[in-house]
């Protein structure tokens, strides 16, 4: 039914899984009921994207004996033990035993606390993504890290739980708020950065269409970020070694997003700022050449997004936050740096005063 | 530096670990730092067990950079997600990041909430268990299932989540509460209905032995325990099929402990009433032969256990809460009966008549 759909494979033996891209794939009920065996099905969603897009999903699985609809208020702030006990209250309430499947319909905060969930539940059960962000569809759906956020620390608590399958139906992007557009374009930029350099020259070319939700640019930037992607997860599921690559700008972002309170920042800004810092880092140490840093600037102004980090942070306050960043090993940082666009490297030698100095000149333009 | 020592290896491919069973384990340093590498420790135990044997933990994994105690409150009534989020709360502030070791000191909830804890905290972290009780040393301490409770039902929230080690010091049996040996003694009893018959044959011989505390029965029954288990565990480690037997009087013994509340009833004498009742069906059923029921009942009474469920149940509050239990596959209850002494079956065709049946007649000699 599908106007056009490609399928991609995360490769990770007996957990392996398909991600369907294309559009209207939301109306296809074949695939949907492919990967929800038994009678019983739990939609977990939240208030923003449910009166959307709920119906479309239950109209996809058809008539089941046990279905539930989990609707969680919408932010960031949510993304708590505590919103993850009323979403098993409301499960055990209804009965599900474990042949049910978890369906996160919605953003990358439905995703990671569904996927929890459901790898919690009676000590887990099936699990499909159906992620409504650009944000969700490009990074957090794919690779199966799941998790809530604990006040001293974003996605403290979780675990490695892949789904069955992601489908990422692209017309849902069409009613994302343009910030939250923007936010995605973040992670997407990264995957740029990190191993593909064709495709971020495409990126620094084709940025308008991207913008203007030109339906063909939206496709192939998701599945060139999910390809990236799948590729790094595939060689390390559990983030050994190289995944961590998936993490530059994250660092200095979760500190961002730590001390702003979640749900003030978005994730892909804080994302943004962070790849700055590590771009500006990377070039301090005369790996990257300094154009590339003000490149990297302008294209992600292009997309909407900020570059610098908040003012009212100090050095003090990242070191700090950094600190309790779960890349730190026994008490060394290891941060994420760039050997070159398109090339990605992970150093645990950067001194607090390097630090100091890039976020001191940093915070002054802010 | 221990009198005797024998260790036992649960076979899970790269996910294998030892167990090891002796005498003053405790006070054998080179064990338990052998399994604790990095410098972060978090022991979690209880207000009764940690007066008696924190002390001689800490000494035994010697100055480490970062130690965190987390004494709960003691009793099945905080195996809950409100105390794991406890748990969280002191571990994040005392900075630990993931190269951290949980150890966990006590019963089978210390054991549970803390592997749970373990699994969950920044996505995975490394375990140990040092089970203090017999239940925990015969059965929680090995397999790899963790879970807390909800209030609708027992270890509803959990993970499949493998220590890298278990160390039973026998010792700590010398200073448990009679009542929580025999509880243990339940589970002990168990392995030899579902898979020993000469263990079960011995049992009956030496039962006043085990309850005299003398060493080397104590040895040897949670020897013979922990071998029964770990074989059933290497082949199923998840619960696909074979390792169901474990669960013989569970699903009953879980009915009571729901409906009593959680702490009132033991999970051992929960699961003595659950052993008679499976058995008896069986012998309704013409597999087993009565007096095997009567026998049953005989040593589970010498052992200081219960052996007929609480009065105030009925058997319509068993057939809610059994329905509600994870071994019901898509509305179909599985129940493990017996073929015999030393095998168990799972079947799934006990009809509502028939439970109702045999559990007034259960109920009227309560």
């Amino acid at each position: 039914m599908s106007v056009l759909m490609h399928t991609l494979h995360v490769e990770l033996g007996e957990r392996s899984y398909p991600v369907y891209i294309g559009r209207d794939l939301l109306a296809d009920s074949q695939l949907l009921a492919s990967h929800v065996s038994g009678s019983q099905v739990v939609i977990v969603s939240n208030e923003t994207v449910a009166p959307l897009y709920m119906d479309r999903v239950k109209a996809a699985l058809g008539p089941r004996k046990r279905l539930t609809e989990v609707v969680l208020p919408d932010g960031e702030q949510y993304k708590t033990l505590a919103t993850l006990s009323d979403i098993f209250d409301q499960v055990m309430a209804a009965g599900h035993n474990r042949t049910t499947t978890f369906v996160a319909l919605g953003g990358g905060v439905v995703g990671d606390i569904t996927g929890f969930a459901a790898a919690c539940y009676q000590r887990g059960v099936n699990f499909v993504q159906i992620p409504t962000t650009l944000l969700a569809q490009v990074d957090s759906s794919v690779g199966g890290k799941t998790a809530v956020n604990h006040p001293l620390g974003k996605n403290m608590i979780g675990a490695f739980y892949q789904p069955a399958a992601v489908l990422i139906d692209t017309n849902t992007l069409q009613t994302l708020p343009p910030r939250e557009l923007a936010a995605g374009l973040a992670e997407v930029i990264k995957y740029g950065l990190i191993s593909d350099e064709p495709f971020y020259r495409w990126l620094q070319l084709d940025m308008p269409k991207l913008l203007a939700r030109e339906e063909a640019a939206l496709a192939e930037a998701i599945e060139r970020s999910c390809s990236n992607k799948a590729q790094v997860v595939s060689a390390d599921e559990r983030e050994g070694g190289i995944r961590a690559i998936l993490n530059l700008g994250h660092t200095f972002g979760h500190a961002i997003e730590t001390a702003q309170g979640y749900g003030q920042w978005l994730h892909g800004e804080a994302v943004a700022v962070g790849m700055v810092l590590a771009l500006e880092l990377s070039a301090r140490r005369g790996v990257v050449a300094r154009d590339e840093v003000e490149s990297l600037r302008a294209l992600l102004r292009a997309a909407g997004l900020p570059v610098e980090p908040p003012a009212d942070m100090t050095p003090a306050v990242f070191l700090e936050l950094m600190g309790r960043d779960k890349k730190v090993v026994d008490g060394t940082l290891r941060l994420v740096l760039l050997e070159g666009v398109g090339s990605a490297c992970i150093v645990d030698d950067v001194a607090d005063e390097e630090l100091i100095s890039l976020l001191e000149s940093h915070l002054s333009r802010a």
